[in-house]
């Protein structure tokens, strides 16, 4: 028989009863109605991810790598506001007869713990079996010193970037084991400051994303597919690097900042590549150049899922 | 043809781009990676709760009332704190093909406004047909100004209160109208002070709930079932009061307090009726007394889900 919920939340108060003597800022953690931290002076991120198995893992996805994905998918929106996650809410919808929410719910914790963000409550619920099993995490953040870094400040003259590389997340299995880029983000906010001017992280595909930039921000953003960093191992012709930008779940950053302030930059060579993929220009819209100087409208490329 | 994600994102972000205006604490709200509030100086509690269709409701239940279940279902947990609400997140997994998603994060939207919590951001997933719909609402609110009130406060002597009756909540559909009992904790924190020591909202039966404080506190707690205030409308036989300890869903408070502090306070009439049912003992364990003085264990009473 499968542990009741009772078990459950029982073997997840104890594993979670020393979160305190790590994390002085938690007060009180799993097993009251709510729990209570002290949170940063100034402003606090907050964001929400949600994990539904049969569309952003498969069933026979090992237990670890969806927690895994779970909480880096949250912690990806936190850097993609150049911020420092804090604390995490785990939430689970377990089908009945489901027979690993244990084990689940501590590689939850094992993976907000390797990013420095203790899990301090959730939710358990059941749902007929064979109902897909869902995670959503909610995580909550500090910005970084020079403020909140929002999609809608490009600039027109702006350079537009990227860090690592796009592609065939999907195929590779990167989307179960990307790195959220909040050392990459940190260190942007740090060494670019008020220059760093707009962030985003690139989960629906860059050409979709970079368009979010560009409609919030009432600018216009150009790129140059062949700029654009690939993975070696995509499937996608050499000839047609307009792949990489409706790839989806590649969770790098893309960015805009006052043009030349990366120049005197080193980045630590522990970071992730940064690459210079186009440029923010007055107007509307979002394009790629090719190879042969045609234009692209690449706003709509990517991922949108009709409910 | 349903919207599609943007369309009911681009809904979302324009009804909910005057919250700064109403809410001064909103510094981001929905359409970034993250949304960004000022929280209270002080402790932050946080809450997420989830509504699972044909668990919480069944499928033919109006909107606008699974909407009011999913953010009271938050704000109750909030009460249990003794605490004040102050921003929601909300997160839904959508059936493809369900042709109402604008109305129903319009209704969690209108709620949350109707409880002064500002939805401040949240996700939208889809899932294949025939899954059940889904919500998962996170709160953060701050505690009253004297503290947190968590369940693990009962101390030997306590009086063991209620607010409001019993039983019913189910067939009656009153778990899907209830009214989240922050006016009454707030009165109670204000009115009480130091001398409420424990404080719980009954979800899952109030035997359960009760025994949840017991166990907290290293505390016994014993009650008397004749006392417990019922609904009029439940079908439980009027010889057999311990029903209305089994009932789940009945979101009262249940509460234990310095003895004879409620003695010299007179509530106001707009809130629900406090009762005394109880009182808190040296031990361990969580007893019913009937009325031929038999006792009942009713620790084990109540919902326990087998995930």
């Amino acid at each position: 028989m499968p542990p009741t919920e009772s078990d459950l939340l029982r073997h997840i108060y104890h594993r979670s009863a020393d979160l305190r003597a790590h994390f002085p800022s938690v007060i009180l953690g799993p097993g009251d109605d709510c729990a209570a931290v002290q949170p940063n002076p100034g402003p606090l991120l907050l964001t929400v991810d949600q994990l539904v198995e049969g569309r952003h893992f498969t069933p026979d996805t090992p237990i670890d790598l969806i927690a895994r994905k779970a909480i880096a998918r949250s912690l990806s929106d936190i850097a993609a506001m150049a911020g420092t996650p804090a604390w995490a809410l785990a939430a689970g919808v377990i089908p009945d007869g489901y027979p690993h929410a244990d084990q689940l719910f501590d590689a939850l914790h094992r993976w907000a713990l390797h990013w420095r963000t203790p899990l301090v409550g959730g939710d358990i619920a059941s749902a007929p079996r064979h109902s897909p099993l869902l995670l959503s995490i909610t995580v909550g953040g500090t910005p970084g010193p020079v403020g909140i870094k929002a999609r809608s400040g490009a600039k027109p003259g702006d350079e537009v970037w990227v860090t690592g590389r796009f592609g065939g997340s999907l195929e590779s299995g990167r989307h179960l084991t990307f790195e959220p880029r909040l050392a990459e983000a940190a260190w942007l906010s740090a060494a670019l400051g008020d220059n760093l001017h707009a962030l985003i992280d690139v989960s629906d595909g860059l050409g979709r994303d970079a368009a979010r930039i560009a409609e919030a921000s009432g600018v216009r953003i150009e790129l140059v597919a062949e700029s654009i960093p690939r993975h070696d191992d995509t499937n996608a012709a050499p000839q047609d690097p307009m792949r990489s930008l409706a790839d989806g779940e590649d969770y790098e950053l893309c960015f805009t900042i006052a043009p030349g302030s990366f120049t005197a930059l080193t980045p630590p060579a522990a970071l992730a590549p940064f690459t210079r993929i186009g440029s923010v220009l007055p107007g509307t819209g979002c394009i790629a150049r090719d190879s042969r100087g045609h234009q692209h409208d690449i706003s709509t490329l990517g991922w949108d899922h009709t409910p």
